[in-house]
């Protein structure tokens, strides 16, 4: 693995996920703004297909893989944003995703899985359970794994959201991203260095799992944490090729954020600006509503990330309605 | 009152709120037209200033109104969308709104209406309290009612937004608006007939508040009834002009949804679109989800009426997670 990825690779994984991929829309708020002191434009990856940006990684992979390669099938360890998008991925190049998951893992995203055509495959919910899988698997199928985050071509893929927004909203001072595995970060910061350095890259984490902040600060990736927090999408430990990528192109600042105001961000989104955001993009929009930012008012892109949520709680609550 | 609402009404109400209203934008999603097997255009009026189509409405009459006589100020009894796009709509033009609204009220709602500007008088929950109130209000300020349906430049401006969605999606066969006090579906009726004459008009109401359903089938307004449906923003009788403007110009089928189909077609949406969109949206979404419209698979547009939901209770469930 390497973290060598050049502007090329970015242009490369556009034209890749083109024909594929949304150019999801920029949504403002005059509510919002207000609420902030600034010009937010938010980058709508909640609109991306599956729900998140993680189809454009994932496509960019699919769609770079040598074809009698490809026709073998890929193979993921996630039951989160990424096993979605590699199976719809998969589908769009007819062929297969075989996805492991923990067993006992959330039904509604093993549904949502299967529904773009993927196989699931349950595992013990244990690291070496998972790693057995998915080499078992690999070894029975020659199947291509494909990381979430470790891989330069889902890296250049998640690039491509930044290169959008930057494309659709000019003099932006800063841009505000979530980190999990911190593909999407790493991806950002090499598009905003490319095509517009001047702005600045704001990473955010949650508290609850701040291994990325604490990673960078001590020079050393750390994987051994328990996560919490409800942005299930930011539970995972950063990657080591985002490490690497961010240890040289550092991210301008770190900015963490509580439980309580991930929530009363998320809402915030929701019911002023009717956009289905989940918990992991609210905490790229929590800092600006918290006054965490200590910038001067400006312009402020946040990537939001994406919109899959399990409703089943929440519904639930509104069918004991009259 | 009159129902004699011309093409040139629209016209102007168009002229009037462009430059306070946004032109909402056109969603579509695979995953949805897949469930319906059509090709289905949604409207986004959640998008709108204040969450809804009133904003319209609202801002038409008051856009209206002669300077001197608006600068007393208007009145409404709503506690519900009309209230708060009243509020907004005075606010833009810089003059008062009261709104009366009944004692318990929902406090979300009263605090929303407060944020634009509006005074907030509380009245007793009766229809004699409300109508007392607003009488001696006007005698007090002088201030103009605006109602939320029976007005003619009300319903011209809820025109404007089938006007919209024709210009941006050619050669629909048919649009589906739900049916509260009916003052979004005369003007769709109105717009929908001078512009797209060969698209069907679909009137969607929930089951348990059919009260325009019935109207038209038995000739005469009814008023009488107990709604009994979680789309509040339909719970409303249908209003005198809209009954006027429906018994000429009649929809071509009026459809029926109970309240299991509402909530599971609003779940659809938000999940799968990322659209927070309110109960009373759903209920034009439910027919296609349903197979209730017995339509050769088309072009359908939706009109998402509005996005305005009390997270509260949603998001209390969810500060109970980990």
């Amino acid at each position: 693995m390497s973290a060598s990825i050049g502007w090329h690779d970015i242009e490369a994984a556009r034209r890749r996920i083109a024909p594929f991929a949304h150019c999801t829309p920029v949504h403002t708020s005059r509510l919002l703004d207000a609420a902030c002191g600034a010009r937010v434009f938010l980058k709508c990856e909640n609109f991306q297909r599956t729900g998140s940006f993680k189809f454009r990684g994932a496509t960019n992979a699919m769609a770079a893989l040598d074809p009698a390669v490809r026709k073998r099938g890929v193979i993921a360890d996630s039951s989160g944003n990424h096993a979605q998008a590699l199976a719809l991925a998969a589908c769009l190049h007819q062929t297969v995703a075989t996805l492991v998951m923990p067993e006992g893992a959330n039904p509604a995203k093993v549904e949502a899985t299967r529904g773009y055509g993927a196989a699931v495959v349950f595992c013990p919910p244990t690291h070496d359970g998972r790693r057995d899988a998915v080499a078992r698997l690999i070894a029975e199928t020659r199947a291509s794994y494909v990381s979430p985050h470790d891989d330069p071509l889902v890296i250049a893929g998640q690039a491509t959201a930044a290169c959008e927004l930057i494309e659709a909203v000019d003099r932006l001072d800063a841009i505000l991203v979530p980190v999990g595995g911190g593909g999407l970060l790493a991806g950002t910061l090499l598009a905003v260095r490319h095509l517009a350095p001047k702005a600045q890259v704001v990473a955010c984490e949650p508290a609850g799992a701040d291994d990325a902040a604490r990673s960078l600060e001590t020079g050393h990736r750390i994987t051994d944490f328990v996560p919490h927090t409800v942005a299930d999408g930011l539970r995972t430990p950063l990657g080591e090729i985002p490490f690497e990528i961010l240890s040289r192109d550092r991210p301008d600042r770190f900015v963490l954020v509580d439980e309580d105001e991930i929530l009363t961000a998320m809402r915030f989104i929701w019911e002023r600006t009717k956009l289905v955001i989940e918990p992991s993009s609210a905490v790229a929009v929590a800092p600006l509503l918290f006054g965490k930012l200590d910038l001067p008012a400006g312009r402020i892109g946040v990537l939001v990330s994406g919109g899959n949520v399990d409703l089943e709680p929440l519904f639930a609550t509104m069918r004991g309605a009259p």
